[in-house]
């Protein structure tokens, strides 16, 4: 059974790939376009043969190999696929699919949209991570230096197909950190999917939850697109976030999942800093993140230099720190303004010193 | 006296500067905003110095100096212009002033429109070919190695400012190069307009002639913008030209408007082999070609070598050669298909030796 929701333009199926839409797409949508599928080295070893022993269509289809990792995120891997997609001489009717983790999804979407003015794609999410978030919404992106996504454009696949099945060849942090995003979902949207997700083991999530998460964020990006006001919820959590992806970028990446669950816990507490969330609740969260997510050794040593990361973050507007917070769990309110003070004292709820 | 074009979601406005809408942008809408300047070094020293002395709000603006030439349209100088961009902390809300001919606004729109998903952009085109032809209609981008614009997306401006003051500081080889533009826009749609530059001198074309060429464009991209159909009428001449192009970019670059003046004869060529356009207006159209561009040395050597550059042509689709091609002067047809042995002969047109 497939599940199917309608997206901006396009849609997202959920199920096993054999019964989506995705034969008749290369038997009839693209009978005669050229096939390129993006693979990093684990879904390369874990999900490709999948895909090449199912689909006749695919047989032919060239295979870009990348490594694996936010650090390869880069224009110079992007450069690298566009001159192998020359050599191959792929058009604009050709397809390409990308299949992987949100690094794959993001940069096979750039690398897509760019060239020759606009490729189509087709993102195969294999994370748990990528299909409730990355593989969705038409964020495509890249890094520059330490900046998260700092290039990037909004363009949307034909379709993101979901196939909980490649979770079987995910390793189980793999899991955990990608549960953030879903934890991200219930705290900005829906209580009950956070109270479902805080008793499960990630072992348990099932094709059910994962179709919830991704229609929360479906929901929102419906009503706002290109993030001027509502899809700014789902943000939150992320302005920590990368902070910390950026400053660990050249150190020992952090994944982003990791960073993320540790993010919504430091803008829980400056949620209740700002009047905003009960202390009950924000116990709650705290006490549920810290159970699955670690503290990180002296994060409070380098506030100054996190603020810095956050002065050319994507969502600042003027000369403001521009936050998500919670009002309660299930709801979420835009556009605070936070102080400096303010940041660097939330910082100390993930400091193995506090 | 300001003419104004309303385009697909922005508009053209054709006069002087300080009359146009830029003042009460500047002053209103983005009066919080930071301002950036992208120049080459052509018009950094021939028309940067007339908008800083005239806009009180462009004082503080950041400069961004670029090297000129289509050599220059690559990724390499885009990420320069990025990290520059993340230097002076330029945010979403802010913007961007492309000062210059169609290398600086091709570039200066990917740029803006890729760093951070979106940064808003004015077009202020300072060459006629960039009034005419590549300031408006949304396409951006870059070259990859010979490949020119293979790297791209559709993304506009708030608006474009065509002030035809600008053009006293152009050469004259300039003006006769941006001109063929303007042919092209006759040639496939309005004979009138190729009646009358016919007549004149490159110094002699008015304001009206120039927003005449530019409505021309506007008309055919606001019926079809992402060039499914009728917008390809304004690639004639540019299959054969961007061939030239590619060979000749790590020689001697042809400068753009030549190219397409010599594709627009070599087209034109193909259109009365395979029996569409007249013997008659043929020649009318080679005699005043000839009159103004010069042909090429040996260029009937290298068909093949031109050829494999059509091949990765973005305009390409499945196997085939396809072109726009000429019925009469001011009429145009898409989508034929035109053999090896065809293109090879009509090239000769363009050959010093015949």
């Amino acid at each position: 059974m497939i599940k199917k929701i309608e997206s901006q333009g396009y849609y997202i199926e959920i199920g096993n790939h054999a019964e989506s839409s995705l034969q008749q797409l290369l038997d009839v949508d693209f009978a005669q376009a050229k096939k390129v599928i993006i693979v990093d080295e684990n879904t390369h070893d874990n999900c490709l043969e999948a895909l090449l022993t199912h689909y006749e269509a695919l047989k032919e289809a060239e295979v870009i190999l990348l490594p694996p990792g936010e650090e390869n995120k880069v224009m110079e891997i992007c450069f690298q696929v566009w001159e192998a997609l020359t050599e191959y001489k792929i058009g604009r009717r050709d397809l390409i699919i990308n299949l992987g983790g949100g690094v794959i999804t993001d940069l096979g979407g750039f690398i897509a949209s760019i060239y020759k003015r606009g490729v189509q794609f087709i993102n195969m999410p294999t994370s748990l991570l990528a299909m409730v978030d990355a593989s969705s919404g038409g964020k495509t992106g890249i890094d520059l230096g330490p900046f998260k996504n700092q290039l990037g454009l909004f363009a949307y696949p034909i379709c993101t197909i979901i196939d909980p099945g490649f979770l079987q060849t995910l390793p189980d942090n793999e899991k955990v950190w990608g549960k953030a995003e879903m934890l991200k979902h219930g705290l900005i949207a829906d209580k009950a999917h956070w109270d479902t997700l805080k008793e499960k083991d990630v072992h348990d999530i099932t094709l059910e939850d994962i179709a919830t998460s991704a229609s929360i964020k479906n929901n929102i990006v419906l009503k706002d697109p290109k993030e001027e006001n509502e899809r700014k919820k789902l943000n939150f959590g992320h302005t920590i976030a990368h902070a910390l992806e950026a400053y660990f970028l050249d150190k020992s990446p952090l994944p982003h999942g990791y960073a993320v669950a540790l993010g919504l816990l430091v803008e829980s507490k400056i949620s209740i800093d700002l009047g905003l969330l009960s202390k009950e609740e924000y116990y709650e969260i705290e006490h549920f993140i810290l159970q699955q997510y670690d503290k990180i050794d002296n994060i409070s040593t380098i506030g100054e230099t996190l603020l810095g990361f956050m002065q050319n973050d994507k969502k600042r507007e003027g000369q403001e720190y521009n936050f998500t917070l919670l009002n309660t769990i299930g709801q979420s309110s835009i556009n605070h303004t936070v102080t400096e003070e303010v940041i660097l004292e939330a910082l100390k709820v993930i400091d193995t010193q506090f």
